[in-house]
């Protein structure tokens, strides 16, 4: 089976973003806030929306089932407080719940949460609760920076963040550590705000004792990495100048990388670099970069191409495309169990 | 001939910080602010800071000149107002400037840039005029971010930043686009600030026309050019969504990378995927990896050791060492060619 752990709903029909976008103008006037129920989208819309995208591509490329959350881009915790935030979460969350019950076989939701600049970690878990034990989500997506490119949030390894953790220990939960638009004029959202938050949060839990204190506290750093694999010796050399263990006692029992580099040169140095177990397959797709390579003639994010490509072995690469996609959401692994797979 | 394009002067003798402190206690009481003449460092004392480290290591690697500019973390625009930066950019370009005439064969300077954020860029130009007439400066260093972390200046395609480029045209000299200290606890200055600017900058380029407004305007961007390399295939997939031109036609005419990069499969990487042209010897030695990397009983820093193992070809390397060097650096030749080298 190949799991793609990182996709986003970023097809979702048109009438989401008009929505979204009435829910954006009336900030500052309740009364004119849209009621939830105003959102109508259908079954059939839903199933057009999958089918003619993702699930036309999973299907070209022999791609079994993706954990799929709503559009990162769109989470935009920076836009409204809590209760703008609250509202969207869960719209986007049903969604992503509706497109799991349609295709039970090819989508397993992971949670956006609520997140607000400021407000209290903790306001978030109602939602991940109910994303958990109603929708079936089988991770959460958490923004490090909700302020969308002002990075005002404490470090992820602050105690602001612990009341997430420790709902996460207790549901047994990763998290993907994923940003969501810049609104900072000097970060490009998809090629330069998302890799630097990669390599951000990496170095976050490097200069931290973070995974001491929650030692089965499981972090995705999506796009590969960011910056961290390529320079794989800085972060060895960086631990080592902070006393820290080596990286793979201090670091790679928690945190794992997922493989959405759009080129064969870059999945090569992560398949190479990083222990195999620590490698998630993952595309997300369709996203930041939808087109045609001329040097090569695929997509630039159809990524199993690459892994197909590189010089892992089938074990390896069953542990990428599998493996540990099930060791690493045990929720995931579960709900492939009580179906015989 | 091999020449570093990346140093620093980490080591300048305990003097210079102690006066630097001073100033930073005095900010805002301008009657208690340090006389620059208070700063009394001998050229002995000059001479065994660099003997006993940067040129020692530069001997046992076989390295023969470092273009040398003020300790990039000290820079620290976002500390006090334009006086104190401009005192402070004076008194380490001067620094750097004694280091070359005592050691001439060695160590020629790149300038330091008195930023401090929201002020209007054009006043970095009379320290850049004397360190490049005086000095015999053969390129600066400019910080895309002298809020130190917290990005409030405009993107480099700005015009905000034009007359700094207009000077840089009129003398033909680049820039090594290198942040200072980060004041966000969100950012690890090495591990995360300094790896971030280079990719927010690099797509600050791609994302605009700048290099059509000045065509022979040069930027290396450090530390191997932060995620860019191991995601060239993403960065070519936004190009083409954005309707640029290839890589290699919108920024390669411009845009430069070091080999800042402290380990064997990311130099292997970096040489695979970006032009040999574009490809600079550097290793920012001594910096922020100082160890010994326990895989290779080598220096993590010591980026020569890659380069001779890669698989470049003897041309290739030469371009790296030296070749790229003068031709980024025309004033770097300019001074080797008055030398009959």
């Amino acid at each position: 089976m190949i799991i793609d752990i990182h996709g986003h709903y970023t097809t979702a029909p048109k009438a989401l973003e008009t929505w979204r976008n009435r829910q954006v103008a009336a900030i500052g006037s309740p009364s004119e806030q849209p009621k939830v129920a105003e959102l109508n989208i259908s079954d059939d819309e839903l199933r057009e929306s999958i089918e003619q995208n993702q699930l036309r591509l999973m299907r070209e490329r022999g791609l079994d089932l993706t954990i799929f959350s709503p559009r990162a881009s769109f989470m935009a915790h920076h836009v409204g407080d809590f209760a703008v935030s609250s509202t969207w979460a869960a719209v986007c969350n049903a969604l992503c719940h509706r497109v799991h019950q349609l295709f039970p076989d090819h989508f397993v939701p992971a949670a956006m949460l609520p997140q607000s600049p400021g407000v209290d970690i903790a306001t978030c878990i109602p939602e991940l609760v109910r994303c958990v034990e109603e929708y079936g989500s089988v991770a959460i997506n958490l923004n490090p920076d909700p302020s969308g490119g002002h990075w005002t949030s404490p470090p992820l390894s602050d105690r602001y963040w612990y009341p997430i953790y420790e709902k996460m220990v207790e549901y047994d939960i990763p998290a993907m550590i994923h940003v969501s638009t810049s609104c900072n004029a000097c970060f490009h959202t998809t090629g330069a705000h998302y890799l630097n938050a990669d390599t951000t949060a990496f170095m976050q839990c490097l200069t931290s004792d973070l995974f001491r204190a929650f030692p089965t506290l499981r972090f995705v750093i999506p796009h590969g990495g960011g910056a961290v694999p390529y320079h794989w010796g800085r972060f060895r050399g960086l631990a080592q100048e902070l006393k820290k263990p080596l990286l793979k006692d201090h670091l790679l029992n928690n945190v794992f990388f997922d493989t959405c580099v759009y080129h064969q040169p870059g999945i090569d140095l992560l398949t190479g670099v990083i222990p195999v177990d620590n490698i998630l397959f993952a595309s997300e797709m369709i996203g930041a970069v939808r087109g045609i390579d001329p040097e090569t003639g695929h997509h630039y994010d159809d990524t199993k191409r690459y892994i197909d490509a590189s010089s892992l072995d089938a074990g390896a690469r069953h542990k990428i495309y599998e493996g540990n996609a099930r060791r690493v959401y045990p929720r995931l692994d579960a709900q492939l169990k009580a179906k015989g797979l």
